[in-house]
Formats: structure tokens, C-alpha cells, sequence
């Protein structure tokens, strides 16, 4: 822990109604190691004030925009250090690439862009800037998908064969995005989305976990996306068949109509020696099945974890912490790069992690919609 | 019930070493509703005398070849009326043949037969026959798979939207074939086990629980079947983008090098009001998530279960029965169409069926092969 | 296996509208070791003869009466070598005495008699006789109670600490006794049941259960035994905390108004190191906790497991067995034991378990009516 | 929301090294709601400094002791309105009268004080006093455990009948209180725990949550409690059977030496219609089981619940809160109240509960050590 004070935040987006934004703002808050002191969460003045006031941000340092937030903190020498990046996706590249021009670090809700020559360019940004980029593939911050990951390294498994990753939301089952459903609105909404609905929304989770987990990049896919609903113009279901580096197997089944599900996100690496199995609804659990020995279940804030997990739990084995403390280990690491000048945030992901997913769901949905079987995706210059 | 005798049975394969046989020959006499009477159980002598001995089958009825047993048993008043048919796959064919032009009906293990062709010849010949031909999908036998269908066929879900049938083994994990197992040293030979190896073996069985219970059949599917253990010739690890009539999405994953998963078959059916969840290590359990209401968990042997269900338990709920039982109500079925000399045995699957999972395991095969994307599966004629 | 034919079973009770019945008749002729030749189904010759008709017993060997069976069985040169006790508990004493007099194995069904001072009568009867008698305890013939057994007396999770053993059961959550109901009817009988309601039915196999696997004897008791449905006599509901040999503590709830419950027997053992559970609705599943290192979960059917679980499996790890299974379990290590001539059965519960449980239901029921607080349950002379 | 600023807190205790101090401190503050601003976190002014800069407290307002801290708050206009207690046992008497009467309203961690006399001399302090008392009994918090209360109060069970709730856990397994571990260091101590050690720490929430959902007051009790780890001078094994007003059976067992297990509590309510369970090891279902239709399972966060337990959650369903949100919500709860004025905390437990939970542990550990067997519960005057 670092003498300094708390690292300096600002919020770009938001405001009440928003589902994110609070989130970001709590797990940003949590271990106070930093402290929202601006914000443009809203462009409806009232709202703006409303968010300022509940989260203890001055009025004065309630934006009417980003580009003034962005051009006062900057310019403050108590001003903000950090930009937290929740609008909808068609403002992530903008708000990054000017908080990073203006040099301040970022942490971007996901998807990192709209599209792929956008992450690719904030790539380029990033890189000139000499900032912290972090982008919040949040189930990247569970204890047990970083044990897991660290299984994976160690070769606990011998070499990855498979990957089975799952990520089920029922929530767009109906048409809500044509009845005023405000999470539902921009997410339907191209100009806001991208050319991913469910694919650039959960779809591009389910792919990050499954490369930060398995260790290997996808080089190949296979993509059935679609749109099941009536009357919507972007997908909402995606089946894809994957092929990584060194030839393992995967299967990225991603849908927000598969009607009942809450939000079942699950992950299955399988190796030469056993497989391993995290779900979101038992994230404080990671199930190892061996080929020759008794199940594992090894669970959250146990000793003989691996370090990487065991930092990522504040409170002992038994006492369940979950999504809000997932993202703030992202925050935690932030601002220990930050506080410590670290030219990297070592475990949260960055805007290489971001092209890769922005060529994942621009790839699958273009041969998808061509009707190609395999085509390969993109390498990213890193 | 009849107040007639138990049918009799007979067996082709199930000497000592089988997995399968035994498992047929418990669920065959479990509700005292079929007697096994004569058997060719191997082509060894001893093995053979030895299984009639443990299995009550007099030394005289102890054949050493399947063609002298059914024509002996089909000329004795009372001989056998039945064939279970527990085989290694390359034999499905000739002895269901045998036995129904000899007039006698057939319960044979999955899959029907070695190819396609042999299948539809086959279909023919059950057709001439006028006698049933079983084909033991063993899950289909399970009273909340058939209390999924039931919660699909009433229209609970709404329309289906989207399947996912994931069917995961690890025991070939390793090339065990080569040093000497039975069970895995046949399967592994395309002589004896046909093109498909994890997709004829297993795969199989997550098409037809797919089409069993979400009522609409496979019409295209893009496949990536392979190959992942080093000098194994079939393949041992496949996973398919499924397209339904009607419109709905699936899923099919089935491995056998999935290490550490023991026979992990589940199913998921999404309709637009809810989804289904069975899963077959908690094969007792049926679980149903709802949009806008609780989740509901039914459990075999309640009364509160559609009748197809509930027949389908022999002891009150929280009893549990298991995998011998669900054949034994394949079984059950089969004798009691028998008895009542019905043209059909109900749930139980068919040469239809058995068709249909050939057509799936050569078109996925050859698709893969070749590379292609989506492909047509071939309808039946049925 | 022997080469000698099956063990010759007769039965008593078990005609149309039992439970228990049915199972013990699969569950003895599953493995093929035991044939039922002979029974006393019922007192009602139409359904005696209908039973007899069902499980292929011969007519001449249904009999009226378990007097005229066992006296024409055991004169028969192929007559029953094992009577299977089947009847509401009144008749337990008596039909195992005469059967062990004429000179015949007993296999009863739970519990023993009905109260201590039958019991004790019972283990001078079985003493004298020379003959097998078995307990059909049917939890101790489930794969992972034996391994949990195994566990214990391996010593692995050090001296054992604290035993919790719950059986929660629903169905007699209304007064259904009165409204007809077969089970019920008997069981809230005490001319038929005994001393004990819940806990004779249900209780005593908790304890079972408990000492079976825990290794040691309950020394001491502290009962809470009631009846909680207006208009019941005996007791549905019983809570019992318990002092073993060597000082380790329990506690034992067993209930028949735990509405909702359907047959859920689960056990914990606690040692110094670790501790399992077992739980009867995952019966395939044997969960360890260890104070220092990842949960373990061992499943039946694997090759890991210790030779008195594997040898309770038929079939390979994934392919649930159950109830019926458990009970075969039991059969065949009596078929094991007659067809080898030995003078125990091995881990088949026995005439010294039976005294005990009835010690057990009784002393807890005196205790708990006559409000003491501890008291000691007698120790059986073995 | 209130337009006021933040409720301004002190905490007492919560010093590096403290495990519950950071909870309460990250709870208070998650929900911007409240704000720590003084503290006397630790005697040893080096680890009260730094308590002090990690959490944003200035230097001046981190006070030597809480008799200092409570006057100089008191005094200032800007002063704590709220006082965390969470020190160990002893002090929680003294910390919370001196708040109290200086005008302060107290949060208490648990049990209210180290006896029963200091807890009925505390409600009369907080009865004179005027301001708020509030108990974390955090289980309280869960959404679930909210809305199993409703389901409850709704008479959807129809009469409470019985209650099971277990608490075990397995960390004091060994004498680590001999080896210097810190937090098991002052549990083991009489004089800074009271009378009890296991029944005082995790037996009064199993008490406490027993009533709170059964709505229902236990009135008798028949206890063994026990020392299990020599050495040991306070309980580390209770057991205790219940009864309610009312009627309804009861069984309370909770543990520290139930080796393997983390954090185990479970809660069972059984009434005439159906039967509930909630598990912290997954709070965020609450199963409900009924005698007639399918098991239900609720999911936090759903929009089907109760308001009570809607509003305990800040996500949506699927996306977990855990112990730190539960914490949250009875901070929120007091925030609430105290910035309306009002002079109960709702659900928020208080001094009544902390009365009846020290009633408990002195009552049950006397009985335990008398070697009574039933013994009633004192009635609290409220």
C-alpha cells in the first residue's frame, strides 16, 4: 500500500438508470485506494447534479461534458488521474482517446470500441500516450478464474485439447428494446452498439476469458449469429465453433434469448490430464475433474491457492464476495500500477485484449452473415 | 399387466468383458416382464457357456453363432421372441436382419447400424417385418427426459428457440485402445465401429435426446469432427452448429478426451417463455427457469408429472433408480407391445431414429472432412 | 462366482400395493444370484396368486400362510435357501424366527422387530440357528457410504469429532394414515410399527447409518420425540443429540413433516482433518472437506475408489445406479456368503445392528416422554 | 435518496489485522450513503495511523481511544452521527453506552455485549437514549434471507412447525489461539468473549437468523455444549435442541470444529404446506420445496420477490453481491433512518435481538454445564 492518497477518478457516464456505472463507481471506491472526484455522468443537467451529489462528487466538478471534464481535471493539479469509461459503446473510443491525449489513464467499460479499425487505433493511442489502458472484462477479477488461469499456466493439465465456454442471459427474450427498456435501447441500437448486439455484449466476454484462462489465441472460427427476435436489427444469439494456437478445440455458445437464464457465464478447459469448470452462479467454487483421481473443488479465499487468487479475495473462505469486488480488483490493480508509475496494470486486460475482441465479433458476424464456414481471425500486430 | 408369461429373450453378445450386455440383460428381467431364454453371448466357447451359467440360460440354448441361435429359437414354440442386439456396431445390421426375417423382434444398442446405407436397408427390412425393432437410446428412458418432452410437446416453452446438447466423456483421453482395452479397442476401429467414433458413439445419443425432446428434427448442421489423440483413427472429439426445422439454433458438443468428465450428457431447450436444463448426473432432477417466475426443479416420481413420467419410476420420488432402470423402461415398453402385439412400442426409438443418427454421424464426418460449412443432413424417408 | 445356480428365495409380505416389496424381488434377482421361487405375498389369494403370477413363482408355490411356505420349503429338496421378510414390522419377529428355525436365511426389512426385547429374543434365535440373518439397511449398501466407512476406518480424517446425520421425509406432513393410505396406515399403527413412528421407520436407519460409518456406538442419548399432526399417535418428528464411544457428538433429526422433503438422508462426519458428507440425493457422490487442502468429490464407479466401494458399482463411473442397486448390493453379498457356506455376511447389516437400532428407538422414545434429558442407551451383550 | 450529504461515521476497532473492521468499513461506505470520517481503530498509535490513511480518515480525527473520540465527535458540527463498534466482545457494552449517551447512534458488531446483565443494562441505555442501535447480525442482510421472512409472514408455508439451522465451521479445528492466530486469539479468551466461544460467535446468528425468518421466539431449549480441542477453555461445539412459541420443533447445531468446513450456514423452515432452505454457500438462491408441486427456486435480484428483498439487491439477478453487500444493506438501512428521523432501523436487528441472543448463550452454556435437559429461555421485557 502506497502513503499517497487515494488515486483521483472521474466518471463519463453513468448517471441514474445506468447499470454499469454504479458498479464502476462502487468496486472503484471499495478498498479505498480511489475516490471518484469528477464526472460527466449525464448529459441531462438534473441527472448529472443527482449523480454528483450521491456519489459526494463537488458540483463544481459535475461536467456538462467529457471534453471539459476531460480539459479541467487535466489541467487541475488536484485533478482527476483516471477516467472511467461507461457510456454506451459508441462514445469508448472518443473518451478514451482524449483522456489518454490529455494524460490521463483510462479504464473502459467493454467492448473497447465500436469496431475494429477503432480499437485499432486506440491501440495506436494508447501506445503513444504512455498511459494505463484497462478495459473491464470484469470475470477476469474473480479469484477463481485468475486460479484457474494460473492452473492452466503451470500445466497442472497437461496441454489444452479443449475449451467449452458458455454465456446464457434470457433477458432479451421479448422485444423490450422496442418498449423503452433503456439497457436493452442502445444495446439494439447499431449507431450505439456496433455490429455486435449479443455477440459484442457477452459474446466478447465469453471470448476474453476464454483466451486469459486457456493461454492460447483463437486463430480460427466458425460462426452461426443471428437474430432470433422479430423485428431486431442486431443478433441476439451466437454459436461459434473456435480453433486456437496449438490446435485445441473450442465451442463459444453466447445468447441473451436463451429465455430463463440470469446470467450464466461458464468456462471448461480441458487437458491432457483433466478439465477444469468455473460457473458464474458458483464463482467462489473452480471444479478440477482429473482422469485418475477424486474431483478438486478448491474454493475463494483458501490458503493454498495460488497467489493471484489469493490476493483477489478481501475476506476469508466462506465469506462469498461476487461481481461488485470482481471489478474492483481490476481497480485495485489499476491503481497500484498506477501508484506505483508501472508501464503495465499486470493481470487487467488491455487494448491488445480489446482489438482481439473488437476482430472477434467483427469477424464472426461478417463470415456469419456470408455464410462462410472457417475463416481466420485477424491477428493482432502484438 | 397381461396375464401372460414373460416375453422371451434372446441375446447376441454380452459375454464376459461387455459393459453393455450385462446392462441389458439386468433391465430386460428387472420388472419380471421379459426372461432371457438363449444367447450366442460369444464366440468363445467357454465365455459363452459362462455367461448362460451366471445368467440362467440353459447349456442348450447357449449358441455359438447368432444364425443358428435365431433359427433354432424362431422354430421352438417356445423360443425366444425377442433379440437384444449388444454387439459391437459392424454387427447391428446382420443379426437385426436375421432375427426380423426370422420373425422375431429386435432391441438393439445404438447405432443402428454401421453406415447410412445399412440403416435405410434396414428400414426396409423392419418395415416387411411386421415386427418392433427398439433402438436403446438409453436417455430417452429416463422419466424427466421424458418429462422434457412432455413440458416442450404441451407448448410450456413456447416455440423452441435454441438447443444445447453437450455429451462429455474423458475416458479416451488416452490411447487406451492401443494398449489393450476392450471396450475402447473396438470402438476405435472403423471396421468394427463404422466412420463415427465419439459422434457414432456418443454423438449420437446428444442428436437423438435433441430431437426426442425438443420435437423438431436436424436440418443442417456445419460440423468440426477431429481427431486429438495421437494414432487414434476416428475421431474423439466433435462439436456442431445445429439448425433445426422451424428455425431453431443448436448446439451439439460430444468428446471423449474431455478429461476428468465422467458420461456428462446435458440438455438445454430454450423456448421464448423459459428453458429446460436435464441434466444426466442429476438425471433425477428437471430443471425449468422461467422468465418471469422462480425457477422450478420437478423431480422423478412425483405425482405431479405427466403420465409418461410418472410410469416411468417404479419407486416414489427421492428413491432414486438409475441408468439400469431407464433401460428397463425402454424394455418395459418393448414388452408391452409385445404383448398387446402392437405395430408400435411407443417412446421407445425406432428405425426411424435410427436412420436419422446415421444420417448425422456420415454427413457431420464428411462435412468436416471436406471443410464445408453448413450442409444439409439427408432426410429420411419417414 | 460360483458355479452352483441361484440362491432360491422365498418372500414374505411384498403383494400388490407394497413398496418395499418389489424392490427386494429386483433388487434380488438383479445380479442373477438369487431366483424367487416361492411367497407369501398376502393374505388375499387373489392378490397372492396375482404377485406369484407377476414375478414367475409358480403357482403351487404361492402359499396362504408364511407357516405352510417355510415348512413345505424347507422339505423340498430345491426348496428356499432365504426368506426375504417383507411385512409391516409386527410380523418381522416372528416370520424370521420360524424361517431361521426351519433352518433358512432371513433377509428382513427394517427394522428388526418390534421393540428390544424381540430383538434380543431374535439374536439368541439367529445365534442358535447357524444361519445368515441380514437387515436390508439399505444406506450401507450405497458405493459411497462404503467408502465413506472405508474413510474413516483408514483413519484419513483423523479421530472422529462430530457426527450430524438428518433424514427429512414430507409425506406424512397430513394425517393421510387416516384417509386410507396403505403405507401410512400400517406405519401410524403401533400394533404394526412398534414403539416408534418416525423414528422406527426412519430414525433408525440415521443411526444406522451413523454407527456404520462413524465407526463407533452411541453411548448416550438426549431425545426430543413428538408428534406434531393432530390426531397421530405415534411420533413424526424426532431430534436427537447423541455422545458416541470415544466421546465424539451428534446429532440426529430424522422427521416425516418436514414438508417438501422427499427422501433426503444426508450424513456428516467431522475428524480432526476433514470431514464428509453424503447425502442420499447425490448418493453417486462422496464429498470430503479438508481443513488444509482443496474439497474432494469422489464419485461411484472409479477406479480410485477403495475395493468395498468399487465392488458396490456394476457399472463405470457417470452411469448412476440407485435405490434398487443399494438394496442388490445387500442380496448379493448374502447370495456371496450363503453360496460359500460363511457365517457372516460381511458389511450386511446383522442381528447385533438390529438390537441396537431397537435399543435406540426405544430408550429415545421413553426418554423423550418421560422428559429426562441424557440417558444411556443400553449396550447390546455382542 | 435524501438530498443531505453522506451520514458521517466513527468506528472503534476495525485496526490492521481486524476482520471485520474493513467489512464494515467498505459496507458503510458502498452504497455512498455514508462516510467514515473518525475512528479510534487501534491502541497502538503506529496501526492507528494507518488505519487512518488508508481509509481517508484525516490524522486529527484519528483518535488514541474511543472515550476521546466520542466527546470531540459529539462536539463538532460536523461530527460522527454514527458510531461502528468492532472491537472484541468486552468492549461492546462500554463503546456503545458511552455513544449512546453522548448522543450518537451505535452499530454494533456482535453479540450486543460479553453477558446477558450488560445486554438488558444496554437496552435500557438505548431505550433512554433516543437514538438508533443497530446488531449486524449480517445474515439479516441477505436478500434472501429477506425474502424467506415474507415467504414466512405471508403464511405461504402455512404454521411453522420445524427449524433447522446449522452453523459450521472448521478453523478452530486445531488450538491455533495457542499459536498466535490473532482472531481466534480473543474468541478463546473469556474475558474478552464472555461466556461463550462458539455459541457466542456463530451460535447467536444461527439463533438470531432462526427467529428472524421463523418469526417465531425459541422458548425452551435442551443444549450440549461442548469443548472439543484441548486445552480450549470456551465451547467450541454446540448443539442445541429448540422449541418455539407456538409449538414448533427446533434444532440448532453450530461448530468451529467441523473440520473442511468455511462458512456453513444453513437455515431449514419446515411448515404444513412446504419447507424452505437457504445456504450462505449460495445465498443468492432460496429453495423452497412443497408437498405437492414442483421445488422453486428464487434468485436473488429477481423482479418476482418481495420489496424487502428486492431492494436488498443493487444488480441485477445473476450478477452475485456477497457478504460485503449484506453488510451494506443494514448500513443502508440505518442511513435511511437515521437521515428520516426515524426511530427504528427497520429490519436492521437491535438491542431486543442482542437481549435475546445473549439470553441464549448464557442460558445454553449453563443448562450444558448443570447437565440439565430442557430449560427455558428468560423472556426479554420487549
Amino acid at each position: 500500500m502506497t502513503a499517497r492518497g487515494p488515486i483521483r477518478l472521474a466518471m463519463v457516464g453513468g448517471g441514474p438508470g445506468s447499470f454499469i456505472g454504479p458498479v464502476h463507481r462502487m468496486a472503484a471506491e471499495l478498498d479505498g485506494r480511489m475516490r471518484l472526484v469528477a464526472g460527466a455522468f449525464s448529459r441531462d443537467p438534473a441527472k448529472n447534479a443527482q449523480a454528483a451529489q450521491a456519489w459526494g462528487v463537488s458540483a463544481d466538478r459535475a461536467y456538462g461534458d467529457y471534453h471539459a471534464m476531460i480539459a479541467d481535471e487535466a489541467a487541475r493539479a488536484d485533478g482527476a488521474e483516471l477516467v472511467a469509461v461507461v457510456t454506451p459503446n459508441h462514445l469508448h473510443f472518443d473518451v478514451s482517446a482524449v483522456a489518454l491525449r490529455a494524460g490521463l489513464h483510462v479504464m473502459s467499460d467493454k467492448p473497447a470500441t465500436l469496431d475494429l479499425a477503432q480499437a485499432s487505433a486506440l491501440a495506436d493511442i494508447v501506445a503513444a500516450s504512455g498511459r494505463l489502458y484497462g478495459l473491464t472484462h470484469v470475470y477476469t477479477g474473480y479469484p477463481m478464474v485468475r486460479e484457474a488461469r494460473e492452473i492452466v499456466r503451470r500445466g497442472d493439465l497437461g496441454a489444452v485439447r479443449k475449451i467449452v465456454v458458455e454465456y446464457a442471459q434470457g433477458w432479451l427474450s421479448r422485444p423490450i428494446e422496442q418498449a423503452g427498456d433503456k439497457q436493452a435501447g442502445w444495446r439494439a441500437d447499431p449507431a450505439q452498439s456496433g455490429v455486435g448486439g449479443c455477440i459484442g455484449d457477452i459474446g466478447v466476454h465469453a471470448f476474453n476469458i476464454a483466451e486469459f484462462v486457456g493461454g492460447a489465441r483463437v486463430e480460427r472460427l466458425s460462426a452461426d449469429v443471428s437474430t432470433v427476435v422479430a423485428g431486431r436489427v442486431l443478433d441476439d444469439d451466437c454459436n461459434v465453433l473456435l480453433r486456437f494456437e496449438g490446435g485445441a478445440r473450442g465451442v463459444l455458445v453466447a445468447s441473451q434469448i436463451s429465455a430463463g437464464a440470469r446470467n450464466g457465464l461458464k468456462l471448461q478447459v480441458y487437458g491432457e490430464k483433466g478439465g477444469l469448470t468455473w460457473r458464474h452462479e458458483r464463482h467462489t467454487e473452480l471444479t478440477v475433474d482429473w482422469l485418475d483421481a477424486p474431483t478438486q473443488v478448491l474454493h475463494a479465499g483458501s490458503p493454498y491457492l495460488s497467489a493471484p487468487a489469493r490476493v483477489a479475495s478481501r475476506i476469508p473462505t466462506g465469506h462469498p464476495e461476487g461481481f461488485i469486488e470482481a471489478f474492483a480488483n481490476l481497480y485495485r490493480d489499476m491503481a497500484d500500477a498506477i501508484a506505483e508509475g508501472r508501464a503495465d496494470a499486470g493481470l487487467v486486460p488491455d487494448i491488445a485484449d480489446g482489438v482481439r475482441g473488437m476482430a472477434f465479433v467483427e469477424t464472426a458476424v461478417a463470415a456469419s452473415r456470408a455464410g462462410d464456414g472457417w475463416v481466420a481471425l485477424p491477428r493482432s500486430p502484438t
